[in-house]
């Protein structure tokens, strides 16, 4: 990882700094953004352990250029969801995302996990992210057509641990 | 539907006799039988479109003999999840279980819900249950193996409207 890079345990400073990552992936939906910033208040005001919900930021020269949120699977053993990642668009393309999905399952695992669970859309213009899932070792387990909206398929990818 | 059925939205003072239902059900653990007490006092608390969890009792002679319980999927549009499911067991085989599926269906119908998901166990003593579902026209879409536990996979099913 370059030196000028930072992935840590997201601080409450950061908070407008994650949502704006948020806010610039084009492909997250108003909605979408609004429940980020739901999940990382509640990470903010109860904690990780409390809320369920565990940010990472990813920081490029002292600003955060990408996060991941993730968290426990309610009524599993060992299962976590990846809910969002992101990486701001001026930093695609330098392997942040990698970075942050690596260190999550690092996390996941250092907290008892054995399974994470990514679902992403099956739409076209969501095809650079399950290439990212499949180029990163991700397997895709399902496609439910029409899940999200008509037209709007979900796609299940899962790492094991 | 025999003359001592009735299928109906479940009633504040049904909750004592829909939880003894979900505490009869072997195969919930005391962990699910504590969400559907959760859900539950949402749903009377604050009603079905405030908390997203409707309830249907399925009453024989003026007792709550099943019930199912049903919520939009965040973040979708017409997507709907059938959360628990779940027949007395000394009413089972009667038929009260497809009853209680069909009526999810028309309520959801009605709601403007698309697709109805139903996830459940893949262990050998959920056969019936998986059993059930194949019977009364659900389609399998995935199974995820050691999703809930080691050893104990995710099945998921859906119906479209």
């Amino acid at each position: 990882m370059p030196a000028n890079w930072q992935l840590e345990a997201a601080r409450p400073e950061q908070r407008e700094e994650i949502l704006t990552v948020a806010r610039s992936a084009v492909l997250f939906s108003a909605e979408e953004v609004a429940t980020v910033e739901e999940l990382i208040d509640e990470y903010i005001a109860r904690g990780p352990q409390a809320s369920g919900y565990y940010f990472l930021s990813g920081v490029i020269d002292g600003r955060v250029a990408g996060f991941a949120c993730y968290g426990p699977r309610a009524l599993t053993s060992g299962t976590y969801d990846l809910f969002w990642m992101a990486v701001d668009q001026s930093m695609q393309g330098r392997g942040l995302g990698k970075a942050l999905s690596a260190r999550t399952l690092e996390e996941v695992r250092a907290l008892g996990g054995r399974l994470l669970v990514a679902e992403t859309s099956g739409k076209a213009d969501y095809e650079p992210t399950r290439k990212f899932y499949e180029a990163d070792g991700w397997t895709r387990e399902a496609i439910i057509a029409d899940f999200y909206a008509p037209g709007d398929a979900m796609a299940i990818y899962i790492k094991r641990l």
